[in-house]
């Protein structure tokens, strides 16, 4: 790999998300070979993924293709290719391309920030009548779901079945479930309310279903208590504290009671991709890796693990997996191997700084919680608004977003209302091939 | 259908293309109930299909969601579905929704403006290696074709390969091919110039091919010339009066030749859909339907067809397949059946009117045809942007594509450069789900 420079310390970096882009980024100044290897050609900005699901913003706007972040940085290459193996002893890695033999990479160092996927804790059926969100397939897969059900309900004169595709359900109280259960209540009661004939979209029901005692277990209790109000509020029907027991294309089950809906959403929980696995190395029991002060994999210093796939105890419990760990995690790693390349003294013990936790929960209403600080409201959005655009990974997308935002904000109408692939196909009733 | 006004008449328009929602907007100020059926949610602007598939706009700046260009015609109702048939005897035709009963509907006047799909007479078997370009999910498969070409041609070790990688093949010299080869020649020499490591996007090779003697049949010939000699200054090889003989996965033959390529577009014909069939009725070599004088169809004159399916003749030739046909037709079916509600004279025959044609070759360049007035060059380009600009059906389109021309005029870079579905998958590479 390299152009020309093959006698550089060549580091592999897994993974263009948060972590593996900071990783990139904090190396750009050293004289080495970096390859960042990703399986998609675009580093996507997933806290906003739920408004792609929710026709807010279009697929381009929160997708940043990785050479164009990268392509200043003449010393590193990037290449779409899948992981399937690393052979520690040999300092090798295997990249699945496709229509090609794998290629073998020799590394100096390997950051592996290989993210997380859904998970469905055992019942990988639940899959095909509940997607899940991590990847703009997913949200796109949802968008196209959310939107034909309101189209279907239109034409549909059977009432039950009017009403299961009205009801819409969140498995999983999160960031992403809140979110979202915020968004589609919007989209329904707010961009679509003069659109149809027979249905009325105000009739829409959207529940949020979380397992545990209450939604957004990651924030203070008085938090989830005023997101939990403010759900209820927007017409969102919040069921905490029972589990989902059974997911079909009939609906969902929840405390024995059978929910019909036809659109069934998963945001409940995630699985590690396999990087134990490759390493051969102890995992938790979520299957993250646990790593060493310096965020390496204990009996392999050269091999960094970071982001959500990494396990990393501070004050005696695993860091979250949120993007803000994964940025100083990259950022980090990047330190050790400078150190060691300059055989300079290691930085100290790696150290999260958590800068604050936010939700948003339609507009004009956000959460935002910071050591003892504890923001709710119009004030707290506009902090949420600003950050989420700030942190695009590029200019133009933080002018096309911000702008998006703006105009939907006065006008109450999404940025994307497309259904891409309807369920229905075979001839044409599109129109029209022009020369003007 | 409709909200309680069931003794109006009826009508059904069935496609929400530049015919079917021109009818279906002149029609607005009438006291009837209107259907506007389309297996579609959106209305697409084909003539800016091209940059979807180049990457320069997203989906959802060409796409108008029907139901949002006509939520304030508050006597028409949108209907997402495909029409399987008609019952030209009973004035009933069927619609195949999903999930459900096929629907049928009764109706007063129908107006077909279904429009045309890619054809590739007779040799489906090209279809598999060179897709068309007729829908938003054609568009985003050649992106997604033209953008994993260069991927893979970055870690391609083989010669042959990497340069059947960057050979791009356009078949159709019609406005849509020369606007491809356009676009493309600017993605991989200005846009993508920096972003590769190994491979230098500025070698790649674009042919457009074309089996008559002249690029751009429907212009002047001193047009097509000029046209040629531009897109020759841009490094396209232009290549005219052969035939595509053979295309499948190790690139085209052309005159007997052999073109070794791996990414092969079509844009050389189309086929009507299938509306002679519907009606029974006699059909051009083409398979369009020969309409009378005012667009009905012969005996069924509360039938008419409008748009690309239309085969009407004006000075001895039938009109082409352009956007500006489809509009003008959709107007007119709306006087004459206005005219037949209203028991008014009938409007004369339809008669077109050519209000100029224009194709874009890459940055500052375009042709204008109007009558005898002919324009090439910069000020041609202006007045493309501009005509194309205002045409898009929703003001918030317009501003978003407008600004996104002008962003990237001044970058050089693109607005969409996303592969959606590259075509390796099974485990995660893509990172971190956020609460921050």
């Amino acid at each position: 790999m390299g152009t020309g420079d093959g006698n550089l310390p060549h580091i592999v970096i897994v993974g263009g998300g948060f972590g593996g882009l900071a990783a990139a980024r904090s190396l750009r100044h050293l004289n080495v070979r970096i390859t960042l290897v990703d399986r998609k050609n675009h580093h996507l900005f997933q806290p906003l993924l739920y408004q792609v699901a929710t026709a807010m913003l279009m697929p381009g706007q929160i997708a940043a293709p990785i050479r164009q972040v990268l392509k200043n940085d003449r010393h590193t290459t990037v290449l779409l290719g899948e992981v399937s193996g690393v052979d520690a002893a040999a300092h090798t890695l295997t990249v699945e391309t496709p229509e090609r033999e794998p290629l073998h990479l020799h590394y100096d160092f390997l950051v592996l920030a290989t993210g997380v996927q859904h998970s469905y804790f055992g019942h990988d059926e639940f899959e095909q009548y509940a997607p899940g969100m991590k990847t703009m397939a997913d949200a796109t897969k949802v968008r196209n779901k959310v939107l034909s059900a309101f189209e279907a309900a239109e034409h549909e004169t059977d009432p039950a079945l009017r009403s299961a595709l009205l009801t819409f359900v969140l498995v999983g109280g999160g960031p992403t479930g809140v979110e979202m259960a915020g968004a589609i209540a919007e989209l329904a009661r707010m961009s679509m309310k003069s659109d149809f004939r027979r249905i009325d979209p105000q009739d829409t029901k959207i529940l949020l279903v979380e397992a545990s005692p209450r939604v957004l277990g990651g924030f203070d209790p008085s938090l989830s208590e005023k997101v939990t109000q403010r759900l209820t509020h927007m017409g969102v029907q919040v069921l905490t504290g029972h589990p989902v027991e059974q997911i079909d294309d009939s609906g969902v089950t929840v405390g024995g009671e059978h929910i019909a809906s036809r659109t069934v959403i998963w945001t409940a929980g995630v699985t590690p991709s396999p990087v134990a696995r490759w390493l051969g190395c102890p995992a938790d029991r979520a299957g993250r890796v646990k790593v060493r002060y310096d965020l390496s994999v204990p009996g392999a210093p050269e091999i960094f693990v970071i982001g959500d796939v990494a396990n990393y105890e501070q004050e005696g419990k695993p860091l979250p997996g949120v993007a803000q760990v994964a940025m100083q995690m990259g950022a980090h790693v990047a330190r050790v191997m400078e150190a060691r390349l300059m055989n300079d003294a290691p930085p100290p013990p790696f150290h999260y700084v958590n800068k604050g936790n936010m939700a948003v929960v339609g507009r004009n209403y956000a959460i935002l919680e910071r050591g003892n600080l504890k923001l709710t409201g119009y004030v707290a959005w506009l902090a949420w608004s600003l950050i989420h655009v700030l942190f695009l990974a590029l200019p133009n997308l933080r002018v096309s977003v911000f702008l998006q935002w703006v105009w939907s904000y006065f006008t109450e109408q999404r940025g994307s209302r497309l259904i891409v692939e309807p369920e229905i196909s075979s001839s044409p009733a599109e129109t029209v091939r022009s020369a003007s």
